[in-house]
């Protein structure tokens, strides 16, 4: 497989879309993007940005089509767009209304978080001192997930209710933007227990790309982040890993503002920066957008990754991932 | 053809929905109905109506499936089930916001009157002293509703409004439940103008066997109401006549109140009934269900329609109406 034959998957994107990132992912290649499309709006409010979505699918088709199912990806992949995969980081959208799983489903997501930060009405989320692990209205959220096909995914989760969400949900969970504590201590990295219990469990890890979640921060190096890699693979298997950049390309500070506080505080939340370091952080120089995913080719290649492990990585894990997920359970 | 492979379809009901009408459905041999989902509701309240639909869907997937095609129907026949396509009397659905249109089309919407009775957003009802024909904002939802694959009806709009929407929609729109002036003089049937137009443009007429759109009532007799389809269809074309029985079977007096009020006035509004005459209307004989389409069947080809023009009448003009008008414009 060449490098154009290659299939690249970014599984968690949060950008201040236009026609120039869409344009940026056509020329680095990438194939399907998993998008935010909301975190603190309820189900009326994702509704509008799904419509904003529905315009932009209009107004640049080509570039970028509806993303629902895995041909959805090699169809974008043969005619050099990228198919774009709806996704929440947090369980707002469907209130307090199982029934809006399906409706959400059907309007395209195909991953939800059950929590983001906070406690939410399903699960907990990585800052708070308590995790009660999942909730009976979690259990019941989850079952449905599992019969429609909208992933379960953990990233922004505690790590108790990561663990029984992975053993409670039928079908393999997923963690699409974050990267091992053992790597770099933060709130929002995952443990070797959870890790593990993902990738026995078919799971799905995406590295995150998010300065914050880097060991030395905006001044990682490649070589360290891809040497990161191949012990998560070690620790939870190459079948189980890939990419989930966490890209939020053209946003600016009053939006990372509104992700940490939403609608729950009127005091400041500074989330994993501080009152001193209280917007974006620095971007990386070897990756500052959606042209920039050779550079991790190279850089896993230079760790001695195979071509088939590379592929792996970029692409087919996610994938095969895609392919047992989005339909309906069996 | 025989009678066990005729295709019938009934392009409008509003039943108090259980599983034994569903059965009904079954045994009457009909392969598809549009079902009114909402009147008043605004688009949220009608996602909960959805909601309740993909529940049943789940609950009597041996008798009913969800209808998006044509060819949901054929499949829908030969597993001798019924295929529910949604339909909204009124445009409150979309509020305000064009973007809706599609929203509601992804969630399965196939059909949307412009208005129900009074003047709407869109385009005027039948009980209103004065037409000022299609709106502004009407001309652009035409034109999305037109895009996507949302069928125009105007059953319960006023006749300037109807004309202008057959003049400006660029696809065939529907009239799903009324019946001509010339037989029976009521606010909510259709004069030869406009069935005359709807015809020259490729719509589609279901007859209504509401008692109050028939000549007699209650008492209109089964002869009667096929002298009147061969009539209409010797006005408007063979090919652009259909069944839309505007069944409510098993509803309560407060559910015929509510549709006519909604939430638009506190005074009482007794629509097509009075004061002494407030509630729904006494059954046919020869149509009390969704048993009860052979007796149609029967009329007909007393009244001298050959089984090829009898199987159009009964559902196959439907189909091709429906298999050229969900998807998106060419």
């Amino acid at each position: 497989m060449s490098a154009t034959d290659r299939i690249i998957i970014d599984c968690l994107q949060y950008c201040n879309w236009s026609r120039g990132i869409f344009e940026d992912m056509q020329a680095g290649g990438v194939s399907a993007v998993h998008v935010t499309i909301c975190y603190h709006e309820q189900f009326r409010e994702t509704v509008s940005n799904m419509e904003q979505w529905n315009r932009w699918f209009h107004e640049h088709s080509d570039l970028i089509i509806p993303g629902r199912t895995a041909d959805d990806v090699r169809s974008a992949k043969a005619q050099g767009k990228t198919a774009i995969f709806f996704g929440f980081q947090n369980c707002a959208p469907m209130e307090d209304d199982l029934g809006l799983v399906e409706i959400l489903h059907q309007l395209g997501a195909r991953f939800m978080q059950l929590s983001y930060n906070n406690q939410s009405l399903l699960a907990t989320g990585c800052y708070e001192a308590e995790d009660p692990g999942i909730t009976r209205f979690g259990r019941q959220a989850i079952k449905e997930m599992n019969r429609v096909g909208l992933v379960v995914d953990m990233s922004h989760s505690a790590n108790r209710s990561t663990l029984e969400a992975i053993e409670l949900s039928e079908r393999p969970i997923a963690i699409t933007h974050a990267n091992p504590a053992f790597w770099h201590r933060a709130k929002r990295n995952k443990p070797d227990d959870v890790l593990k219990a993902l990738g026995e469990s078919g799971g799905m890890l995406g590295f995150s790309l998010y300065p914050f979640h880097l060991n030395g921060g905006p001044q990682c190096r490649l070589d360290d982040f891809c040497t990161m890699v191949a012990q998560t693979a070690d620790l939870m298997g190459l079948d189980n890993i890939g990419i989930g950049t966490d890209l939020c390309q053209g946003q600016d500070d009053a939006v990372v503002e509104w992700m940490r506080n939403g609608k729950w505080t009127f005091e400041t939340d500074f989330g994993e920066g501080s009152k001193d370091n209280a917007g974006w952080p620095e971007p990386l120089a070897w990756f500052g957008g959606n042209r920039d995913f050779g550079n991790i080719v190279e850089g896993l290649r230079a760790k001695g990754f195979t071509e088939t492990e590379v592929d792996q990585v970029m692409g087919l894990n996610w994938l095969r991932f895609y392919e047992n997920s989005f339909g309906p359970q069996n």
